[in-house]
């Protein structure tokens, strides 16, 4: 059986849920649905929900042996039009109470201008304009090559 | 500002690339863009990329303290049609070199059934059929509230 190319959720440990709440709720995002103590859902592309599990409850569910409740490894983009929009979403999530790790600047790879921002799960924000990165009308994305 | 409610990257630390690319290729996905001893990016929901970023590569991006290498706290899931669509995907995920961590069972939450598997990275895919769970043909995601 081949695995059809489709993400459907990407979910994350949470040790907060209100502060989680009061996060993305600061920067105008609407929950998909809300369960008191245990999940908040948020619809983040067609077809793509973004959710963050209280974590003692995502251990539980995964019942594996390793620690899973420390966030690692993963970082989340999203694009905007302009540097200084990179600037101004910047200031809006420190303003939300996110932490920010790496001011506005050209990045390393890719050709983009970014900043690295933490929510208050401490997962990583990657806001990011790529003047190379395209979405067509049907949802197709297209990006230039990193070149460093 | 706001910010758009948008998901545009997930960008995972991997410490084999070669590892990663014989993974989903045996699973039949086909790269966006690969770049040798970088990144590879799969096109995963409309409008929506997972990459998986050399290790070292991945924390020079960062430019932080912490160490974010290894993997944590996150879960990717992926939607079938049925119970034996679990248990068929589980084992040509199994048949790829995936790690079954938990084999196919109904799931602690949210009426689901389910497997987790985890990819070379140490990455968990949660594999579920989720009979509340459905996609309009705009991509609006709805389903059920989860139930204990």
């Amino acid at each position: 059986m081949t695995m059809k190319q489709n993400l459907h959720f990407v979910t994350l440990a949470t040790i907060d849920l209100d502060a989680t709440r009061a996060f993305y709720g600061a920067l105008g995002w609407t929950p998909l649905i809300d369960v008191e103590d245990e999940i908040v859902f948020y619809q983040v592309a067609p077809g793509m929900v973004l959710g963050f599990f209280d974590a003692e409850k995502f251990g539980q569910d995964l019942a594996a042996s390793t620690d899973h409740s420390r966030l690692g490894g993963v970082t989340l983009s999203h694009n905007v039009e302009s540097p200084a929009e990179v600037h101004e979403l910047t200031g809006s999530m420190a303003a939300a109470g996110g932490a920010v790790l790496k001011q506005p600047q050209a990045g390393q790879f890719g050709g983009i201008f970014h900043a690295h921002v933490q929510d208050p799960n401490g997962v990583i924000w990657e806001i990011a304009h790529n003047p190379g990165w395209h979405v067509d009308a049907d949802g197709t994305v297209s990006f230039s090559e990193p070149t460093d």
